[in-house]
């Protein structure tokens, strides 16, 4: 959110540029048929790519739009290669023209650029330790005690509560809030409106209240985790939460007190675990999913989008529906309730006349 | 959110006011039985309208209600204009009640006011243009090149990213975050804590890591898009993320990159749409319904409530459930499920009794 | 968020220090062989315990932990007290540990310490009042004619609306926004992120376009209530929408325009609240849970996790699955489902038979 962050990311490359046969080295594909000199500035989709952009054809369901494309250059996969159209385009063909793109995007868009420096406005309570080249914007409030690792990226309006640790190049997106008891790892992304280590939802019924049980666990974010916009994780109560390192949570996701998730995991938007749930490492939870308190999810499971996990998962198994089973049973016996609602008349006049027997 | 607000929607009309006649003219009803001149300030629920405000009948079901409410002046509709009761009330009868407040409410509630200015506090980056009569508020940040139209109104502590454009009379509440690449058409109002333009959730994993592909496309909200509180919408991966003209989207939604959502759609509270699908003109999407990633939506169609869309929906059709089908099918299946259970015992029965012939 | 929050609730007790013969007495516990004198300081999971800290057994699975811990004192309940383990520990039986904890957490754990004064960043608008003893931080907006009792805490970057009223004691955490039209009761709590009083999703569609409907009416939050972060609660249309005393309300729910929401209920993260529903007393609304629009939910029902309810629910039922039935109909069918698919063979065999003679 720097002055010059959009001119790059989203106006393009501000004069980077590459050549054909410089995309073909960089993403070890073979360029087919055209002037390796062919030059482009930016990547666009195939409907509105044109001279001096790169485009790619990501799957056969997509020929009508490459035949219209004005592309520039198109990245082709070796099966699709001779589709037919991109008539001003020098192709190069490469396995996956998707991933490619990881290898060309930061070459013609420069990253956010950031300006080191503590914005005048910026307010540090007693005893904050900042790291070199840290970069802390308008209107941040840091509470007594925090810790900022070198080039630790704070941007606007976030609050960062007192004692609470940031990894070197952790980066705070604006209005992000963390509470106390919270650290991040190196490499860190936070993005805008995520809250990190609010109390968790935790009550005792008594004398006529829901009487607070006070929550004195942490929030701990390992490195390389990337956080979604508006998602939130509490601290523990007693124990602590945990993120995995190389853990990527998306959007509006809620993840309760005392949760450890494992490394490498994958938690799409609007998902929820309750309270002390394990999810190990490498698995993936796909959108709208729900998983159950004090339960366990195997190493490199996968969690179908709205299932509703009511018991532990083994790893590796792949679950789905509510209450979740086997994915492939759940979708077997979800066809069957089709079928049965179609035999039902026949079914109810067939028992009928057993019980007339 | 600026000064005296609240004294005009939530106070009411300090001095505005109708007279039955008045009503009468401006919904298009009939006066029965009354006094023309009654005079009313404010509107209210039945159960605590009273003198000098205006209520409604809905639906027979709040009879009870209607009978003794003190209103002053009744909007009741054909079928239901004899119910008994409302005792010191002026009825007016008019087809739709609840919508001839649409007519109503602007007159006795004047609209938030907004006094044009930039607040000393605001901070606005290099090359910022600002229309005329634009407020932005306290503690508000604009980072480079962003473009404000004429009457735009930004309240406090929003994030403004570099080169994002806000069409005319925009209007973006507390606490929202444009991350830059978002656009915002004319009228478009953007609700407290909602997030445009953030990275979407897009990883290709190798070496050991799940590598981030750069978001390099934009978010795009056309003319007339109201959206609700804390709600996320990711700007495209290499296309654009597209929200069409007159769309609404309630409070915690989530819309994924590249997404591309048609005029007129309405898209209610926690509905999650995954990636790069298109949901066509004038569908609607009911709360807590999720939508797979690559799909289409068709022109007019309406998802239920909680719908899990694994597939495309056809034009105009109504799917439910999970996978989501034709709603009718859907409940119908689900009626089958609770029959089939009752009938499990005979069922079973039968069964073996076949099995031993 | 103040300076030295996290010192307290998250570094430990600065000095504070329990023996277990106090302990036994705050927990109404019985020391069972060993040193009344053993001093603790801080509360810390089974795992990581050690010297100077305190530690509880909740349950025999977790027997293998408890065997291994280093706590100083063990809390454990009648039926586990010969659990084997902790062998520097003290023990002490008490009847439900968990709940014990409610009463040592307090003593070792200073609740986050609050300096009372206002912020000079803060901007207050026309004829705001402040009680005695309030705290106002950094970069907070107040709108004209708020009012705030006294005691009352609003944290940094919260923006509150003209006209709004804070009870004595509330608290507002980080980054809030309470649009104009909303009133907090004593000792609410609102955690970060969370939207008050924004208008509902109310539109009628004419003329070509959705046209709003103005919101006028408030929202009213009750004493006790807390409300997790990023949840969003709308105002009323024309009636108000109210959240009853004692409530309890966790991360990222919806609560739709009209509703009302008893006393002492637990919604829990996630959950959506359709328009105008009722939620009598006690209620309990599960993780994901949604609840159509207009619908009552009697006095202490538990509604299941992501249950999908379209209808009324009776007092006291419990209700789950979609469209959600009682509890134990919707899981007996679900079951049926899966049994039926593993007779589907021999019935469509049976029906092919039956059809035949």
């Amino acid at each position: 959110m720097t002055d010059d962050s959009s001119a790059q990311r989203s106006g393009g490359g501000e004069g980077a540029s590459l050549t054909a046969a410089d995309v073909a080295r960089l993403v070890g594909g073979r360029l087919v048929g055209g002037d390796g000199g062919r030059v482009v500035r930016r990547v666009a989709p195939l409907h509105r790519a044109g001279a001096e952009e790169l485009t790619f054809l990501a799957a056969a369901k997509y020929a009508d739009e490459f035949r219209d494309t004005r592309a520039a250059i198109v990245l082709v996969p070796p099966a699709l290669a001779e589709t037919p159209g991109a008539p001003d385009a020098v192709r190069i063909v490469v396995d996956k023209p998707h991933e490619a793109l990881l290898k060309v995007l930061p070459v013609l868009y420069a990253a956010p650029p950031r300006a080191p420096g503590i914005d005048p406005t910026a307010r540090l309570g007693r005893g904050v330790r900042i790291g070199d080249d840290v970069t802390v914007e308008a209107y941040v409030v840091i509470g007594a005690g925090a810790v900022l690792g070198d080039r630790a990226w704070v941007e606007s309006h976030s609050a960062v509560g007192a004692g609470v640790e940031l990894g070197e190049d952790a980066h705070v997106y604006p209005g992000v809030t963390l509470y106390p008891g919270t650290s991040l790892g190196r490499r860190v992304a936070v993005h805008s409106g995520a809250r990190l280590g609010s109390d968790g939802f935790g009550y005792v019924f008594g004398e006529g209240a829901h009487r607070k049980i006070p929550h004195v666990g942490r929030c701990i974010v390992e490195d390389d985790v990337e956080i979604g916009a508006n998602t939130t994780i509490d601290r523990g109560s007693v124990d602590d939460t945990v993120i995995g390192a190389g853990t990527k949570i998306d959007n509006l996701v809620h993840i309760g007190h005392n949760c450890h998730i494992g490394k490498l995991c994958l938690i799409m938007a609007q998902v929820g675990v309750a309270g002390s749930t394990v999810v190990e490492d490498g698995a993936i939870l796909a959108g709208q999913a729900g998983v159950g308190g004090h339960l366990r999810i195997g190493r490199g499971a996968r969690i179908a989008a709205q299932a509703g996990v009511m018991g532990d998962v083994p790893a590796g198994a792949t679950y789905g529906g509510y209450p979740a089973r086997p994915h492939k049973e759940s979708l077997r016996a979800h066809a069957a309730m089709f079928k049965i609602a179609d035999m039902m008349k026949r079914l109810e006049r067939l028992l009928a006349r057993e019980d007339a027997t």
